[in-house]
């Protein structure tokens, strides 16, 4: 950790949700370390907060100690990434609360960010743009239906040059490069909005000020086959999809208007997905144009 | 907070093992929020760290909110009483992965304390006097043993002047009252080993050089009934009590042999119970004498 000034720590705590399921069922238990390291370290990201070090715990019926191990191996590399210490963890066993095979994985980040290097959205008004980062999956939302649609389907199935399976459970991604790369280019975010449950609906308005909404123009942004797949299969109404899934973009980060294609670059540049998706309005909520 | 000099961060995750069972059985949930914030409070104590924020997750099968309110009002309490704030929390509802009706809570607190009051053992030496602090129940573990052995048994029926639900549901003490008392007499203990799974035998050593070991003197203080009627009804071999259960005995502090008698009473003067319960002695691991 670099000297800091006034660092002010922020923390956050969180789940996978169901898409412990889906990796249970196919006994491919690794990516699930780095899913929620990464949406913890997402989580925090917001703020501006850097993470310092993150703690595990996973809890079954009976434990599988490869499981277990796979899982935190997954964290450890998340960690290891990101800079973050793997300070600790906890294993449980717990027959009769988990179902068997089943388990939950929970863990809790703590970071850092210097007190007047708090992302916090104040900043934000009307006409500022937003831009759209690329997600790598569902990343840790929407499993519930997802697995609703495909009950009864080949999750081993080809699908978009993988199989589904390996689609659905592509580990979560870090947008901490992304945001690096941007406050190295002296592009500092207004407000970032990581989606997660809520989806593009309801995520986006926690982190703007009052009497602010946003609107996303569809088709601004490459909607992966997953999605459209997910949607098309479960004739999943378009506001639905919208709250359920990131549909492809995993964070939004609100910038100036005249910084928004400069951002565009240094972001590609860095090697992420990005596109101007969209642009602040009076109003509240998000609407898809 | 007060200002520090070198302050180091402590963080510890736990969640409150098959307690639960018990609880959701009984829908008595409050206890589980206050459980798992001291079981949290004494992780790190024992290093003697002071808590400076809690985070709580809490999910089940399908949410019941009168059981996550109970739960997070129970831990709000606890935190309020240890000066340590509830930053935040998680709730999950997890179908498929929970049993109905059961639900899993985990805690992670983070604490400070100074570089060098930092407890770590390193000071004992043979002939130190082991200091126990009474425990208000089974706190957090023993559980899986508890319930195989009250199996079928009416756990609403009268005993030790309340009911067995109530001995068994009793939340975890938090010894940072205790230790409070023991600084602020200038009685900084040498060593401190909270009493969780794996119960006298298996937590002390952890907290000692190597080369040390305990001797607990049986008889020096008192096994409550729960401990007893556990053990007659279930016909468990001493060692395995010892191990299952704390016995009576939530947390040990290990201190000058000079200072044991000065230290019980002060601790009694808290209104703590405290006994002398043994010494330490060459060897490794804990004998009962």
């Amino acid at each position: 950790v670099r000297a800091m000034r006034q660092p002010v720590l922020v923390a956050s705590t969180d789940g996978v949700g169901t898409k412990t399921r889906v990796a249970a069922s196919l006994g491919r238990f690794g990516g699930l370390g780095r899913d929620i390291v990464n949406h913890c370290i997402n989580d925090i990201l917001v703020q501006g907060a850097r993470p310092l070090f993150f703690l595990d715990y996973v809890a079954m019926s009976r434990l599988e100690p490869e499981a277990v191990a796979a899982v935190v191996a997954g964290a450890a590399t998340a960690c290891r990434e990101a800079g973050c210490a793997l300070l600790g963890g906890e294993t449980a066993e717990m027959p009769g609360v988990y179902s068997a095979g089943e388990l939950d994985i929970v863990g809790t980040i703590v970071g850092l960010v210097e007190r007047d290097g708090v992302i916090d959205g104040r900043a934000v008004t009307e006409g500022c743009a937003v831009i759209g980062l690329a997600s790598s999956g569902p990343h840790t939302n929407g499993f519930s239906l997802a697995r609703k649609v495909l009950e009864g389907a080949d999750l081993l199935a080809p699908f978009d040059g993988a199989t589904l399976a390996d689609r659905l459970l592509e580990p979560h991604r870090s947008y901490l490069p992304a945001v690096d790369a941007l406050l190295t280019a002296s592009l500092r975010p207004l407000a970032l909005a990581h989606i997660t449950g809520g989806g593009l609906v309801d995520n986006p308005p926690r982190v703007l000020p009052e009497g602010l909404g946003l609107r996303l123009r569809e088709g601004s942004w490459p909607v992966p086959p997953l999605f459209r797949e997910l949607v098309g299969r479960g004739s999943i109404d378009r506001l639905e999809a919208y709250r359920a899934f990131n549909m492809g973009l995993g964070m939004l980060a609100v910038v100036e208007p005249g910084s928004a294609d400069r951002a565009v670059e240094v972001l590609r540049a860095a090697g992420e997905g990005a596109w101007v998706v969209g642009e602040v309005v009076a109003g509240s909520g998000v609407d898809f144009a």
